[in-house]
């Protein structure tokens, strides 16, 4: 591959999910890109290092400038962040896991650089929720993604009944995720409070060869059989509805 | 890398939405499976045989079995096309653009080899909907994706109006697709519809270095600055509401 000139742009660099080597989860042009950029702004400093050295042994580390921007950030410290682009040199934004400013701090950055109208580059990498869905055999032409359901259990199981309504009445996917060690709990949550006939799929260690697994099965299923998805990470997608095929033909053949 | 040995399942091959190189647009790991795989169900034939020889230049393409699965594909027809699988043999799905049983019928596919427990692997790839959300700077904790709105004007303003009323009372972000041929349309229905405030993001060749184009503006700034939008693969993105960054703070701090 021809080596490719970078622009003054954010790009936005996804990381890998697991412990799989950088090579199978995101294409080479990512590392390319990486090789060029001096300014980066990650989510964790130690992270994000981690992640460049394994990517591309060769690269030297101390001549990148990291900035931090998380959880912890103030609002007020962001702006400065982009005075790299804005006078011309590209930057990069990588989040902990996954795609970048999805779900993580650093849409405040991509935002800001829209606002003031500096080009941003998304690259191709993984991502749970998409690969997730992808592998559901679920409705994709319709779906929303929750991010966090609620902790408290009446509040969460209430939350649960409103998405299995919403998918029956749309079609629409209804996707969520939990922290690892809540899993068994969310999957309780479910087994306890779906009806007998809606489709859940559970999603864990995606992209991790090893122990990659993506189910779905009706909650019935999902009752008998049993679950143990302690400490891996975990989506999961929920799908009460049919899906509407004639539609969607309707819809397709539009283009 | 290491040739990694494939193993029976589903696997879930994406391809390029444009004419980049495909080593800029799937990691390598995604050659090395489609070289071992003899199995293939595509939606196109004629495309997924261009993607084929463009992706790995040696494959002897013709000991690869292809089936079609679209929307021409009869219901009916599609269990025997795991046949193949049920026997032990590694098969691969194919789109005719980003990911596959993301809005496409090969969902049904991927569904029938859920119910009946085979393993389904989904590899990375670009997908349109994941990108322009990583770059319009909106909120991905919360967001939904539609599909294709009303063709009807009347209709189609009316879930204009919808999606914006959503956005504002749940800060969601509105993701939707259009045909190239009625981006302008769109466009025009978008600016004459929404509110001055609401910010939209049109995301135009995702992953095209040539074309690529991807811009978050108010409507206000739509308007006045107009657009071009004609034959161009096109995804839209509405934001009305506020991201209640402290909510997502109280969230991440969670984990």
């Amino acid at each position: 591959m021809t080596e490719k000139k970078i622009k003054a742009a954010l790009y936005l660099l996804p990381v890998g999910l697991s412990e799989t080597p950088p090579e199978e989860t995101v294409p080479q042009i990512n590392i390319e890109i990486l090789r060029q950029l001096k300014w980066l702004v990650v989510e964790n400093l130690r992270t994000a290092r981690r992640w460049i050295k394994r990517f591309e042994r060769d690269i030297d580390i101390d001549s990148i400038h990291f900035a931090e921007l998380n959880e912890h950030t103030e609002p007020g410290e962001i702006s400065e962040m982009l005075d790299p682009l804005r006078r011309g040199e590209a930057m990069g934004l990588m989040s902990e896991a996954g795609c970048p400013a999805v779900a993580d701090p650093g849409a405040a950055l991509v935002g800001l650089a829209q606002r003031e109208g500096l080009k941003v580059v998304p690259l191709v990498g993984p991502s749970s929720i998409l690969m997730s869905l992808m592998a559901s055999g679920f409705n994709g032409q319709h779906f929303t993604f929750h991010g966090y359901l609620p902790v408290e259990d009446g509040e969460r199981r209430r939350k649960l009944l409103g998405l299995e309504r919403e998918s029956q009445k749309t079609g629409a996917t209804q996707i969520f995720i939990e922290t690892p060690y809540r899993n068994n709990k969310m999957m309780q949550a479910i087994t306890e409070t779906l009806m007998d006939d809606t489709q859940v799929c559970v999603a864990t260690s995606i992209t991790d060869p090893e122990s990659e697994d993506i189910r779905t099965k009706s909650v019935r299923e999902w009752r008998k059989e049993g679950y143990d998805y302690g400490k891996k990470p975990t989506i999961f997608l929920l799908s009460a509805g049919m899906v509407h095929m004639n539609n969607e033909k309707k819809r397709r053949n539009r283009k």
